[in-house]
Formats: structure tokens, C-alpha cells, sequence
């Protein structure tokens, strides 16, 4: 991987600060290649790259890409006094920062510099992307929800995540009947019966890039059968308009017409960026950046119907990642 | 759950404050019982509790415990006007802090105080950690290492676990030869040969509630076995040193010097508070606290050794409540 190069991007997007301070897992995985399990600090200035990590994680020494040091008293804010330090504000903690503040570092948030770089995927990326959604079919296509409880049902995938080597990229969703009328509900005790519609929501991470896959089950329930054909129309119309140069805030406005001309109440955003974090942020699209496309309707005490796909933005028509999933 | 007890405790550690906004999950599930997976808000104010949650999480309202409000523009901030706001340092990230100032909001660092009611466990907590604890058994008691790879070994653990309706607590570590000298090692794909010593270090979260546990395995290594054997005496003399009125800080340096006797580097602290939190600070041990006390010695390009144990603090002698895993 050519760290060098994304450590380069991230320069060029950010000015003439003399300290970037990199501090989201998934962004130092980005520039570094380490993946951090403790509160790990990247700090990325005009000369060099160093990563400071607990004295914990003893076995960062070996990393190649980058310099490491371990942190203690003082040892990260004595190398940040004096400099003008763009800092990640959605992940940096209050207290770290007052702290450094209190030390006269000077702080300038620049969040979306530092995640920029990482919107448009490069050809490994989308490999690993693939692979997550490739990964993802064998639990979807095998599913047993009849008799089992939401719980038994999501414990049962996440389970067999594990067997394959991966781990979620986010907590399981399985939400039947009325439960379905909840967008992120936690699997609980119901038993999903003949008649139940029934959304399950999952995802896996794949050499830390994530899949972010949904789908609705509605074999035996007419009411929700026929929603499910509307949402999958939406969904269709969503990604037939997903094109470089479009707004994110335009497939938004596009979705909410689709919804309302069918009468639907929109709940919530139609999509999001995903890579090595599940939601990333995403203005306008670029080619070879992934989105998730995701309508989906709720009604109280009754269900819900989602369906989410993964789409590979290209220079000709977007791709569906994700199509082969049923 | 008395939730209406413990944020009174709270009320009562923070002094005169007109508001406090906790923030961190395991908080949020501590003071409500509603375990947030996005980012929510618990308003506490001298009149009532607020939880503020994402609209996604639209089966909020059926919470019982507390009055639930959506999060949407300016929503919490306009309830925060005007108020000094007692706030979680640790975990409010530097954008909101920014942002809620920059309203004009006054706010003041509270965090050892939100935490300060979880310290001490009430007779429910304490048994679900004696169950959390006696589900972990279930892996440590059947461990087969031999001829397979670290990942391996971590990856049937972490599958084993959602069988029985569990989640992991941390990553779940196993380092094996020359790898468990790195004390938070990440498993790789070395296989596990007979004469390896190795490390494996785990927990589950039951109800919230958190298990962490070490045992180290050394059957055919001469050399570790030895070590195990002081590794085992030191963490004896501390636990046998828990007691009420016990300082943290002396238990540490009782550990440093039990260390040093025997010519072993100390290469982190003895141990740690535990709860909902893996990780949970602990200053003066009082009765009904749980604590880990894990020992560990470490040699570059050789090995390593770490055993650890769950505590409970009593007014008499301390109690291991995991004694039991061998």
C-alpha cells in the first residue's frame, strides 16, 4: 500500500498547516496501515509521519510504514507546543483537547480534510469491498428465520462471521413484524413467524472495509409484498441517477419525491459513503467512490420494508456490488 | 432497576449544577437501562431525566425509565441554553464541546463524578458479572491451541461466544511464543507448537456486564512454567492485599516491588476497575468494587506470562470470582 501517497492527498487538502493529528482508528488504519485497538495519535508534519500508541501495544515497533513512539507523560504535547495543529474535532475527546489547548497549541479542526482522501476507494479497496459483500452472501443466502427469535437469528449470523474470519461492521439487525417498524432495532425475543415480514440488516469487515447490507422478507405477508415491489421501484430509480458529478443532497431530494408520489412518510436518509468506516461522508459523487442505496418504509405496529445495496460509482452506469445477494 | 437511585447519587456527587449530559454508552445504559448504539444524549436536570437518541432509533419512546426525545437541528442545544451543563470530558467529542459553547452554553468537566456511582456494584450487578465470569469458562475450559493459528484460536472463541448469546468485552487476545511478549498482541497467523508458551486474554459482556480474564499456558516450556509460577505468587500477595481502604496506587507499588525482587521489568499496571466498562478507574478500594489483578512478565523474542482474575472487594477477605477457570 502507498501510504505515502494518502499522507500526500491529505497534505494537499489541507493547506499549509505545519501538524496534522490524526486520531479515528479507521483513519490511521488509512495512512499507517496499523490498526489500532487503543487510542492511537498520528501525527503527520512537514518532514515525517510518527505514530504514538499505548505502551500496551508493544508490538507497534515493527511496523514498518511509519515511525513509532509510545506515549507517555507528555510525550505527545511536548512534540505539538509551538505549532499550528489541524486536529480530527469528531473524534478528539474534550478533554484531550483542553488539554493540549492549555499547553498553547493552537487548534484548527479540519475533519473533513483528514477524511477526504479516503472517499474515492483505489482498485485494492474495491477488491476488499467486494470481498466483504462476497463474505456477506453466505449468511444472507442461508438464513433460517422461521421458529427462531430475532436474537437466536442474529447471534446465529454473527456467529458464523466468525467462523469465516471476519467480524461485523456493525451490530446485526433483525427486526420482525411490528419490530420491523423500528429502523435500528436490537434483535429482542420475538418469534418470527409464517406471516411476519422480517429485515435483516448486517455487515462485515473485511481487512477493515466494511459491507452494509439489508434485506426485507415478506414471502407470506401480501401487505408488505407489495410494499417491498415499491421500495425495490424507489431503490431501482435512486440508483439509475447515481452518476459522477451528482449530489448526495439531489438523490436525497429525488428519494423523498419517489416516496411521498407513493404516499410513504421518508424516515430517514437515502443512502451514505462507506469504505472502512460503515457511514462516510459523501458530497458529490466521484468515480470509484461506494455508496449504499437504502429507501425503506416503516409502518407503526405493523412492519417495515428496507432494502440496501452497495454501488460502485463508475464513469458509465454505477454498479451493483451487491446485486448477486437475493 | 432503582435508575431514579443512581442518578440521585449522581446529583449528589456533582453539587449544585442546574444541568449534567452524560454521554457515554455505558452510562447511558448505566442511568436509563437503554443501551444507545448511536451516538445519544441523557439530559439530567434538577426536574427530570431526558434521553436524546437518533431518530433511527425510533423504538426509543417505548423506554419506561426515562422521557425520550429525537435529536434533530438545534434540539438539544436549545434545552442547554443558558445552563451551566456538567459534561463528560472523556467522551463528548471537541466538535459538540465547539459547538455547544459556541452557543453560549457554559460547560464544566465532570467526568469522574458521572462515573463515580458505577464504582461501587449493587448485589444485580455483582451477579451479572459472577454470570458473565461463568460464561467465559465455557471458552478458557476448552481451548484446543495446539497445530492451529492465533486467528484461529481468537476467531472459534469469538464464535463460541455468540452461540451462547454473548459478545466479546475487548478483541480477544492470543499470542503465542515470541508474540506473547507483546501484551496487547493482535492474533496473526502463527501456529501454536507444543513448546510455546502462550497468552490468551478474553472477555464477554452479559447484561452489559463485562468479564476479562488471562490465562497463560506453558505445559512443555520449562522456562515459562517457571515464570508462571512467580507470575502466580505475585498476583497471590496482591490479591491477598485487596481490602476496604486500600489505595490503588499502593497495590501498584506493592506490585513493582514484588517485580523487581524477582528481576522482572513491570511493563503495565496491576490491574483495573471493571463493570459496564472494561476499563474503569478505581482510586480507594471500597467494599462491593471489582477489580482484575494481572501480573505480567514479558521477554522480548522469548515470551510472555500474564494471569488475571476478577476480584470483588469485601469488608473481609477479597473474593476471586474467577478462581474457578483454570
Amino acid at each position: 500500500m502507498d501510504y505515502k501517497k494518502r499522507v500526500g492527498k491529505l497534505r494537499q487538502y489541507s493547506g499549509k498547516l505545519g501538524a496534522i493529528l490524526v486520531t479515528s482508528p479507521e483513519d490511521i488504519l488509512y495512512y499507517t496501515g496499523y490498526p489500532s485497538h487503543d487510542n492511537g495519535f498520528l501525527l503527520i508534519t512537514k518532514s515525517k509521519s510518527t505514530l504514538f500508541v499505548s505502551p500496551l501495544e508493544n508490538d507497534a515497533e515493527k511496523l514498518k510504514t511509519v515511525d513509532v513512539e509510545y506515549l507517555g507523560k507528555g510525550v505527545l504535547t511536548n512534540k505539538l507546543k509551538g505549532k499550528i495543529v489541524g486536529f480530527d474535532e469528531s473524534s478528539l475527546t474534550s478533554d484531550l483537547f483542553l488539554s493540549f489547548r492549555k499547553s498553547g497549541i493552537k487548534l484548527k479542526p479540519i475533519s473533513s480534510q483528514i477524511r477526504k482522501p479516503r472517499q474515492v476507494k483505489d482498485h485494492w479497496e474495491i477488491e476488499q469491498i467486494k470481498s466483504a459483500i462476497r463474505i456477506t452472501k453466505e449468511f444472507v443466502g442461508r438464513l433460517e428465520l422461521l421458529n427462531r427469535t430475532e436474537r437466536q437469528v442474529a447471534f446465529s449470523i454473527d456467529s458464523k462471521m466468525r467462523d469465516l474470519g471476519v467480524t461485523n461492521s456493525f451490530d446485526t439487525i433483525v427486526g420482525s413484524g411490528s419490530n420491523a417498524a423500528s429502523i435500528h432495532h436490537m434483535p429482542d425475543n420475538r418469534k418470527i413467524m409464517t406471516d411476519d415480514v422480517v429485515i435483516v440488516d448486517l455487515g462485515v469487515k473485511y481487512n477493515g472495509y466494511c459491507s452494509d447490507i439489508t434485506r426485507t422478507f415478506s414471502q407470506k405477508n401480501q401487505k408488505w409484498k407489495r410494499i417491498k415491489e415499491d421500495v425495490k421501484e424507489i431503490q431501482m430509480s435512486i440508483i439509475d441517477s447515481v452518476a459522477v458529478g451528482t449530489k448526495m443532497k439531489d438523490l436525497q431530494g429525488l428519494y423523498e419525491k419517489l416516496m411521498k408520489k407513493r404516499g410513504y412518510k421518508v424516515c430517514h436518509y437515502f443512502g451514505h459513503g462507506i469504505g472502512l468506516s460503515v457511514h462516510e461522508s459523501v458530497d458529490v459523487l466521484e468515480e470509484n467512490m461506494v455508496i449504499t442505496v437504502e429507501p425503506g418504509v416503516y409502518i407503526k405496529n405493523s412492519g417495515g420494508c428496507r432494502i440496501e445495496d452497495m454501488i460502485l460509482v463508475t464513469r458509465n452506469k454505477p454498479k451493483i456490488l451487491s446485486d448477486f445477494i437475493l
